[in-house]
């Protein structure tokens, strides 16, 4: 029994005849219209009663009707429309985590820069404060807050003792400037862990909960988003980071597989015997793995679970 | 006809007699008495009227004088006084110069680092900014400065069809920290590029005319000191930096020697032509050399002179 047809693109909703001839169309305003198609069909089909959509054949003629010129600019312009939009839309919270995990990444690599230049410089000056202060942070923060004298006598060195000159006023100034810069990124990088920390909140909670903050963000960084994360292999994600001696273990027998790439830091393996290595991994990675995919399908937070099951059964705190 | 001898060392001046017995003796409290030993000689000299120095025979017997165990305290304690008061004098400018040249080096490297991260970030929420703005200082100033309203109307493009996204005013303000930061980096470095001026001033003014404030810097960086690159012969200076090229032609004759190393951004060799490189850098490495030496050893402003020379010798302004 011929019928009327219902067909929708991204210029309207359109009733064509059996004939393939359009009796009645709503042309779309934007793509916010064409979103909400399912609006517009219905309006169709209470009004011309059972519409049915068309087959194979029947879409063939149909889009013949389109293939006239004069749409062609229409369709230009509204999937020009619809592509940004796309991409507006794409961007979401694993991009964001990629970015400051990225920036964090960027922001230690300059820091050790930094900070070596800085030992080096301000040695010239008060080279028993950096001989004492081994941590980079601390060190840089001290120096910026406490003269050379309040520093040498917290280490009880006389000023006269110290090996470190008496330079002028700029001199100093030109130093402490550095240290003022590096104590600034400090605040930026624990800005940014923080940052990081309320998105994973968002949109990773369960592998937060698993692996860190730090250690979900790297992985997520690496794979570029938390979709390629879920879709992958609980034994890709154990040697996520480690390709190169994957590879080289394929190409070459005689090398042993990589037992954990990023994971490695964790402090699961880190507390484990050297022998239980292979065994930890490769459960923090099945746990990872579960998080992940949880996380992906906005699922309910099991991290927690999925935590104590790891330190139950390895008998390790982390 | 046997006399009396004058004998100093770090611990004090003797007077000794002809069978090699301390007399009299003026000890030294610190190391700034021992500096000016010559007062102390004088008193002595004035007391017991002529005094001879001691040649090598008697200077032999003077020192077994000083072989007594109880000296022993009082050399260690003042040589390790003398060293510190070494250390502490050897810095000077030329080590100020290396330091805040080191320094804007890596604040370069971190700079470029750090814009990468920037543009890719902001450009989720401001693709077109990125595209527009090619220079990267001013890239992250204006971004810091301007909202996203303001610069796509200055590109004159209509905020709907920007396919930036719009994002939450926490991620805006991640972006935007990095900016500050890249911002707060650039200004060090404007500071120490003044400061390394300023160094130059007065260390090597010569050099500084000749070469330029950062390019001299970067010379006696790669050197050590200003007394290392004045001590080198002209040819060396002319092709520091490039000392893989010129090894490599050294090893293997094939390989032409470099013609120049770091002068190599010299305005007088970027603005020569091909064929004229070579000339161009000896007679430029030469003047520096000249520059550095006169500087070295405190000689009088010529860097005017010699720079004037280049320029007609090339004609060739810079």
């Amino acid at each position: 029994m011929p019928s009327k047809f219902i067909f929708t693109n991204i210029l309207g909703s359109y009733v064509f005849t059996e004939n393939y001839k359009a009796v009645e169309e709503i042309l779309f305003k934007d793509i916010g219209q064409f979103k909400e198609k399912g609006i517009y069909e219905d309006k169709l089909r209470q009004k011309h009663g059972n519409l049915a959509k068309p087959e194979d054949n029947d879409l063939h003629n149909i889009l013949l009707f389109f293939k006239n010129r004069k749409y062609f600019p229409g369709f230009l312009k509204k999937n020009l429309e619809l592509t940004k939009n796309s991409i507006k839309e794409s961007v979401n919270n694993d991009l964001f985590i990629v970015q400051a995990a990225g920036a964090i990444g960027e922001i230690d690599k300059t820091l050790n820069l930094l900070t070596k230049r800085l030992r080096e410089w301000y040695s010239l000056y008060n080279p028993e404060a950096s001989d004492k202060i081994r941590d980079h942070e601390k060190f840089s923060s001290l120096i910026a807050k406490k003269s050379k004298k309040q520093l040498l006598d917290e280490f009880d060195i006389d000023e006269k003792d110290s090996i470190g000159s008496d330079l002028k006023e700029k001199d100093i100034s030109a130093i402490l400037s550095l240290a003022a810069q590096i104590n600034s990124l400090y605040a930026l990088r624990a800005h940014y862990e923080n940052y990081l920390k309320e998105l994973e909140k968002e949109t990773c909670p369960n592998l937060a909960a698993i692996l860190g903050v730090a250690m979900a963000a790297k992985l997520i960084e690496h794979t570029g988003s938390l979709k390629r994360l879920a879709e992958m292999p609980a034994s890709t994600l154990q040697v996520l980071g480690a390709e190169k001696a994957l590879f080289r273990h394929m190409r070459n027998k005689k090398n042993r597989p990589p037992k954990f790439g990023l994971i490695h830091e964790h402090q699961l393996i880190q507390k484990s015997k050297r022998e239980m290595y292979g065994k930890v991994a490769r459960a923090l990675a099945d746990k990872a793995s579960i998080a992940a995919r949880v996380d992906y399908f906005k699922g309910k937070f099991i991290g927690d679970k999925l935590k104590k099951e790891l330190i139950e059964k390895f008998k390790i705190e982390y």
